[in-house]
């Protein structure tokens, strides 16, 4: 089987049956097959897009089954777009095999199944890539998304409320447990995350959100992100950062290192002005909300850690990709 | 260093600097620094977008200079904006890099001049990325462009010439000599490659191709996706198709061996009507064009080759990547 075969029968058919179905064929005019994909962009709507790359043993443990590692690697991507309050819209692959995989037709239908899976559920399509052989297993993928307008990291401003979207700390958690032999009922967690999608375009389009993003990288690294491009500090109140319960065994340090450093949450971290409060609380969301800290005046320290009202030491960076 | 010094460091600053200079900036609302890339769309105008991957030692020759990486990177993707007819306008960079890549500042600088140089060249900017490392350096470069409409490669006719611009088998001669040890004048046709961009425009524009494709995987196999898209077939006159004078020297079999089953070419193949001769004729193009053959009536055989008007067998397949 060569490149274009592979493309062909894998992913060509499925992504023409998922566009038949789609509500944005109408903006697609060429998908899969030529040299590039060409969109016609909806009139007055803005263009949303970012590149993440998942490889085998860094991103994923190596075990992570077929259907996860397409899934995973579309999610952390929309992830990326709902971050924005944009709509996701399609999506390029470029994907490199090692020769083992390639000839796997087994692993290639399980990996299409995951990707086409997490596509369908959020009106994605697959419009475009590329396939090459190399020796570890790397998955590129560029998102695409619409937005009327956007929400970036830089809006928070003194005085606005800081929250973030699910649990945090778990994926973490799960990696850990993975990595130690033990696979688990909660492994869904880390493997096929939910890109709060419906949240980001709610928190933008409702104008609640004075900046947002996403954490992929630990909530305490991302944090700073956002404290760095608006110029502000945070007051982060640790015992309020929510944890899922498989965590609730662990001592309270154990569990902070986790939400604080760990990675691939895929939750959203915003802020937003104290007076939508209201609006927040009367609604129905859709995705649990928990409020965690307040946006002060830009001081030394970005992110000032309390534990229950007192100042908390805490060394660990973030994760790193280096 | 990490991640995020990294990009901000070698790639942030000079994308920075080249914005401020480029015709494109009105456009792009939010280049790198969130989670995602922002762009206004121009008015009436499609969307085009593609990703190439380059991976160390199967795309490139592991001892090539990293000015030419980058450049490359680049070059391969915009030869497919190139290819719809479209005005490159910026591109995501996923850039996966090994520890000793990553801790070489000086391979960084380099690789990131190479980039910049062709971005500068054709007013492309760089909007975001993803820096990871790996075992293998590995860049995956995703391409946007813009144009009012595109041209295909479902769009020939039987009667149509076919003809490509500059020279056919030059990369791959090129290759062979460097992987044999003989570095020459001549490298820089497989390491800098130059994207028909103001060609590919004019031929769109000027309503010449009927249907469009750049060469990167061997005229032969590249000739056969036009024909299969089209539901035709093209005789070829071997004895056409131009090559560069350092081929010269070998014999005719072998010029014929890197015409059409080389790679690396990223010169475009086009097919046009026969009353579009004139027009061709007449205008001073941006790249010389040669007509090599001629659009057939679908038959079993996609490309029919002939050498002065002799039917000539040809066994060898084009370069596949697997």
């Amino acid at each position: 089987m060569n490149e274009f075969d592979l493309i062909r029968d894998v992913f060509g058919q499925q992504a023409k049956a998922l566009a038949k179905q789609s509500e944005n064929n109408s903006t697609i005019i060429c998908g899969i097959g030529d040299d590039a994909a060409v969109i016609s962009p909806p009139t007055n709507q803005q263009f949303v897009t970012c590149t993440d790359t998942l490889i085998s043993g860094r991103h994923f443990p190596e075990s992570t089954d077929a259907f996860s590692v397409g899934y995973k690697a579309v999610a952390v991507n929309l992830s990326d777009i709902a971050a924005m309050g944009a709509v996701p819209h399609s999506i390029l692959l470029a994907l490199s095999l090692p020769q083992k995989l390639k000839d796997n037709k087994d692993w290639l239908v399980e990996f299409a199944k995951g990707l086409f899976a997490c596509c369908e559920q959020f009106g994605v399509q697959l419009i475009g890539g590329d396939t090459t052989k190399s020796d570890v297993l790397t998955i590129s993928i560029t998102a695409f998304g619409f937005a009327e307008k956007c929400v970036y990291r830089h809006g928070a401003k003194v005085g606005d409320l800081v929250a973030v979207t699910g649990n945090i700390g778990s994926a973490a958690y799960v990696l850990q447990q993975i990595l130690a032999g033990q696979k688990g009922e909660h492994d869904y967690v880390l493997n096929t995350p939910s890109p709060r999608v419906r949240m980001g375009q709610w928190l933008s389009t409702q104008n609640i959100a004075s900046s947002m993003m996403d954490i992929s990288d630990g909530l305490l690294q991302d944090l700073g992100h956002i404290c760095e491009a608006s110029q502000v500090s945070v007051r982060l109140d640790l015992e309020n950062i929510p944890a899922h319960e498989m965590l609730h065994t662990l001592a309270a340090e154990e569990i902070l290192a986790y939400q604080l450093s760990g990675g691939d949450d895929y939750e959203l971290l915003f802020t937003f002005a104290q007076n939508k409060l209201p609006t927040l609380l009367s609604c129905h969301l859709p995705t649990a909300i928990t409020v965690i800290g307040q946006v002060t005046q830009k001081s030394h320290s970005l992110v000032e850690l309390f534990y229950k009202n007192q100042p908390y030491h805490y060394n660990q960076h973030g994760y790193l990709h280096f």
